[in-house]
């Protein structure tokens, strides 16, 4: 993978300032050898300008006098993403050759010729696989489950009967889609299984992340909103709705029938209790424990979940508890002895 | 799938209030159509039983009169279950056609002629697999395990070497039972691994969630008791025995060689210390953090745990805390007052 | 398997006391029976050497007298777990076949003529696997992964491309090394991916617990250093670089480019912000969460972490805060009594 510096600029929009060449990889400021781009997107990093080896920066305007060869943009970050996907092959060694004939793809399944089903994946009867989509080894589609476009399953994904990708969605090795919720009624004999019917539909553009657990419905749906992206190991039990463009960060749980409005964040451990509803944009701070309703906008910090800048304010106060108790029960002494006093004066 | 109502209220011992009719569905008050059978099991959604579509509700004698075809039952949301059962076929889509050509059973396994064994799945030497046992494809069944009848392990299940299930235990995919315990002796040169030379045994009726990870014993047995639920991304470490009819809800923790005893609940990632014993019928709160035992029948909250209504009180203090810094310096400062201006009287 | 105990001392450089005699099996103290052997680590159990059944018992000198066939060690525990290895087969039932014909080997890949991969494995273009390397069933190796000497990997085991194993490197069933690390830049159209072409690096010796994720860079590496032991269903994102002899426990989660020194020990479920740093030989208790740099040597607890004494008194203190409104309460009302009564008598 080689590409001049002023293609680059062409294909991005971006000014290239200084003599143009070819580079032939990426990396950071610090690694970059003398034929990498990198790129500037933190101020703070500024000095390492001076002693990178990088044959090209993408920096913003500010940055760019200090770097020989520069692709100015408006905002770097974005623009080296942009350019890490052209030196990024897609994972896989066997692409554009169908369905192998060490797949399992039923009779009554349908793929597209476009699709690439890897040795050791297994597509159930009823399934529907999109165009140009890519089914790693050892992933179980199963029976109706209906994958869109572009969809990418790497290895050992689990995608149970009757589930439902959109398009462009990645799902990463080891994730299971429609397990069955976890449902029971009490009975005097211990707990009886109430069956989950229902299903679990990913819109287009999510991310799931590495043996990352979504439930199916009991009945109806289970849905993960357009551009999701969820991490590592978290759990999304049954019946929940996640909006569009949320942020669940790695082992996150959301327990049954929660929704979570538009641009959520939540942050890595968090946990959410069942049957709340998470207003658009709200933040959910790290291992925080959400117990009820959090409106629009809000940020909460703790367990239990509370408003976030009181919750800074307590984690400032809590290594300072054991000294508060000291300061009450000195108060209390003081107090006493000042009341003995005066009830000592009045009885005098 | 399609019953009469006359045919579900004879099975099950409900009575049919209102006409018969043919349903071929499931769905929620919200969510049925005209040919489903829905379920009141909340007195607090009684409203929707007015603009429910559906063909006919399962509900108690106290709401049947607001019904136009009612099953009257004395705990509809358990009756409704057993109807959900009758409408869910299993999942799979090669039942009943043996061990696939493209599953690979050693041949010093013994499979029952009943069982289903996928293409891809795995069964070592010494397994024995019980009648009407199904092992979807990517299962690995480690030598010496022995699994009960009509057991189901979805995709991608692990059972490392002589794991034992007994009957009807359902395993989600994903999930691992019989890894290595996490032991080590610290040595000058780094932790020496003990060998973990214990199993896992897993008795009726238990239901295990994906991606969980059961440890195999140091020595002996790591056991999870009869009709233990175990929900999704739960760990439970070597040498844990878990008693009989425990809830335990998705990404908990229970360290090593703790004993759970009957019908215990922990919540959503609680976690528990190694070597604790948990009472029968305690409750683990979620998120919890228990170190030390925990008496039969009590209930826990918080990290470190405490009682349950301490932790409730000290739940809703939380967000007082910063006020309550605020009041201690208040009361230390009008407290130096008075006594500097007692001081100043006395010394009049 | 069996051994003389004559010939255990021999190997282990032990004292026998008592007669020599054949051993076939191992236990606890409790669960040995009369052909077994076992072992006496904590002196707490000493009680348990007057009614063990086992054929003889690894003990130190202290206890040595108390037992009739004794294996006489400085460090019982350790060589207890040597014997334990003695006695263990490794797993697998298809050791020393090498490819198995329905294994998947990609033309382009290398495999030592030493190592087993078993049915159902697939080993990508430009993998390498080294001698005695074991590949079960389900594993993934993705192009351009080099797999070191006498490493196993368990079943359903994803090493997405460029993974690179050390020697030994052992990994339990369902882990996934090498999924892309959650990056993305917020954009007015949702979150866009940032590639993530950076790779895993694991060292010598290394052990990673069951359906734990390790996320590759998004430039450069992270690593996991020589001798460190992770538990099951850890996080480990991209960028993290986790020095030798760590003791990473279950559900541990580890976020971005955050730096773990030497013979660091985190206990279960602790989670690490991004971007900090630990110092050698930390100790981050259960349920943690750390959001800034942690010394060398400290010890922290809580949830925001602090230092563990604090945390400690702080644990016993919780339950009492309750109290502690009330107390400040009381006081209050008390004190502004004083301040009226003396008010009133200033104003006689």
């Amino acid at each position: 993978m080689e590409f001049r510096l002023s293609e680059l600029a062409a294909r991005l929009g971006l000014t290239l300032r200084g003599d143009d060449c070819v580079v032939t990889g990426v990396g950071t400021l610090e690694s970059a050898g003398p034929d990498d781009i990198t790129f500037l997107a933190d101020a703070k990093y500024a000095a390492l300008l001076d002693t990178t080896r990088a044959a090209a920066v993408v920096v913003d305007e500010a940055h760019a006098a200090g770097v020989g060869r520069a692709l100015v943009s408006a905002n770097p970050y974005m623009d080296f993403a942009r350019i890490l996907f052209l030196f990024t092959p897609a994972q896989g060694c066997l692409e554009g050759t169908g369905v192998h004939e060490r797949a399992f793809v039923h009779p009554g399944a349908e793929v597209d010729p476009t699709a690439d089903i890897y040795p050791f994946a297994f597509v159930a009867d009823g399934a529907k696989i999109g165009p140009r989509t890519r089914v790693f080894p050892g992933c179980y589609v199963g029976e109706g489950c209906v994958i869109g476009e572009d969809c990418t399953l790497y290895p050992n994904v689990s995608l149970m009967a009757g589930t439902v990708l959109g398009n462009r969605v990645m799902i990463h090795p080891g994730a299971v889609l429609g397990a069955d919720g976890f449902g029971y009624v009490p009975t005097d004999d211990g707990r009886q299984k109430i069956p989950q019917v229902g299903r679990v539909v990913v819109e287009d553009d999510v991310e799931i992340g590495a043996n990352t657990a979504i439930d199916r419905a009991m009945l109806d749906r289970t849905v993960i909103g357009h551009g999701t992206k969820i991490d590592n190991l978290v759990q999304i039990a049954h019946n929940c709705i996640l909006g569009e463009h949320c942020t669940i960060v790695s082992q996150v749980g959301i327990a049954g029938s929660t929704k979570v409005g538009r641009g959520v964040i939540m942050a890595g451990q968090a946990g959410v209790a069942d049957h709340v509803t998470i207003g658009n944009d709200a933040i959910i701070g790290p291992q925080c424990g959400v117990r009820t309703d959090v409106e629009e906008g809000r940020r909460m910090g703790g367990h239990p979940a509370m408003d976030y800048g009181t919750y800074m304010r307590n984690m400032s106060l809590a290594p300072k508890i054991p000294d508060l108790f000291k300061r009450v029960k000195a108060l209390e002494k003081e107090l006493a002895a000042l009341v003995t006093k005066r009830t000592g004066e009045d009885n005098e």
